[in-house]
């Protein structure tokens, strides 16, 4: 099967124009199929601010009103999206930019919870691998957004590690899959203050280990759950670490790799 | 050769959710091969008041400076391109928003001008057919926003009307196509305060005459020297008139057709 690279780049990447750029120019360096999924970043908030749109956040989950949705389309679909695309063309990658609803490529439905009313929050039901072949054989890379839609007109703000964690292991079927979730510190941590006690290798008997002696810190923990849930579904490889040392991560030589065993 | 009916669909339509939301049930019915191509609407001067940022027009052109240009690709790109995707989702057409950065389909350069900086404005330097072939071919309809490159990271606001005629001049090579410029009135009018005095037909000669006769309002003349320019390049067939009567603008049996005798 052919290699297909997934990588997720987070917020604080987002946030820095330079160091943006610098991730982007090693992204459209690397010679393999690849997707590209991104997150958000402070420019909705800063966007919300503006336009007297209070934000509220539950569980580190944006509660997504009307207005807040409005927003995150603009800025994650348009601004985030487009800026990314554009500079990802001028260093000769295709890059072709995606919501949920664009192909009807990822489908997913209103959160139902049984206490909290998250809004606009979407929680991904099918991804339609066929447009994303597609557009990998055509040498294409998709970039998709954390926006989707639920096939009845209604777009939804939807979680980007889920995205990519579910993009991943759809497309696991027909592709050898590398998943990367990338953010700002060096890989999973042993001490949360400690930027050079990366864990080199994680299994899922040592992630449970360290939960148990609560050495995990509460963000990382979706995540790994994100990553070990991937290995389970047929995904070959994830890796955990800085956006800005993209190629050490592919090569091994960086981050944390997460495994079976 | 197949047919391609290329629609676009200007700012009034688009301010009107309810017109909207009809508009793109009719268009979603049509049962051809089809393109959606979006204008702005006033979303985006509306987005810019509340971010207190000061719009200018010149010659009915925004002047597109940075500020201006966040706000248009938030807008154009993300709010309403991904409106109109999700709704015709919703209504079984298989759409896929797209800027012209989006696997290079549209190249722009920054417009130059002897006397006016018209800040980030682009004018169309090629089409890239081969892309949107592909996704005709597998049943999808591209939903085109006006929003360009430069192939060199630099996005731009690119004028609607044109990027509707460059399209369909670039794809009549491979398809027989019906472009139809929807906007606010029945059609090209001999009256401009008289609704019902829509040219059912209008020649080269004729279009010659009736501007000698000032009888051509401003704003119809870019888009009626588009029309016949698209003609001139291969285009069949170029319709004028009212979005809310698009099965009859298809049919002939409502506003105006463009012809060359």
């Amino acid at each position: 099967m052919d290699k297909l690279i997934i990588i997720k780049i987070g917020g604080n990447i987002i946030d820095d124009e330079s160091k943006l750029s610098l991730f982007l120019r090693d992204f459209a360096a690397i010679n393999a199929n690849k997707i590209l999924i991104h997150g958000g970043g402070k420019l909705a908030t800063r966007l919300a601010e503006q336009m007297n749109a209070p934000q509220q956040l539950v569980d580190g989950r944006r509660i997504t009103d009307a207005a807040t949705l409005k927003i995150v389309t603009m800025v994650y679909a348009g601004y985030i999206n487009k800026t990314i695309v554009a500079q990802l063309q001028a260093n000769g990658c295709n890059a072709l930019g995606l919501t949920g609803a664009d192909g009807n490529v990822i489908r997913a439905h209103k959160r139902v919870h049984a206490t909290i009313d998250y809004g606009f929050v979407g929680d991904v039901d099918s991804i339609d691998v066929s447009l994303l072949t597609t557009l990998l054989r055509q040498g294409l890379c998709p970039v998709l957004c954390p926006i989707t839609h639920d096939k009845n007109g209604q777009l939804l703000n939807t979680n980007a590690d889920t995205i990519a964690q579910e993009a991943a292991k759809a497309l696991s079927a027909l592709f050898d899959i590398e998943l990367i979730y990338s953010f700002e510190k060096n890989g999973v941590l042993l001490d949360v203050d400690n930027e050079n006690s990366v864990i080199k290798k994680l299994t899922v008997a040592h992630y449970s280990e360290l939960k148990t002696e609560g050495k995990i810190f509460a963000g990382m923990i979706p995540k790994l759950d994100n990553a070990f849930s991937a290995l389970k579904c047929g995904v070959k490889k994830v890796i955990i670490g800085k956006a800005e040392e993209i190629q050490e991560l592919l090569n091994g030589d960086k981050g944390t790799s997460i495994s079976h065993d």
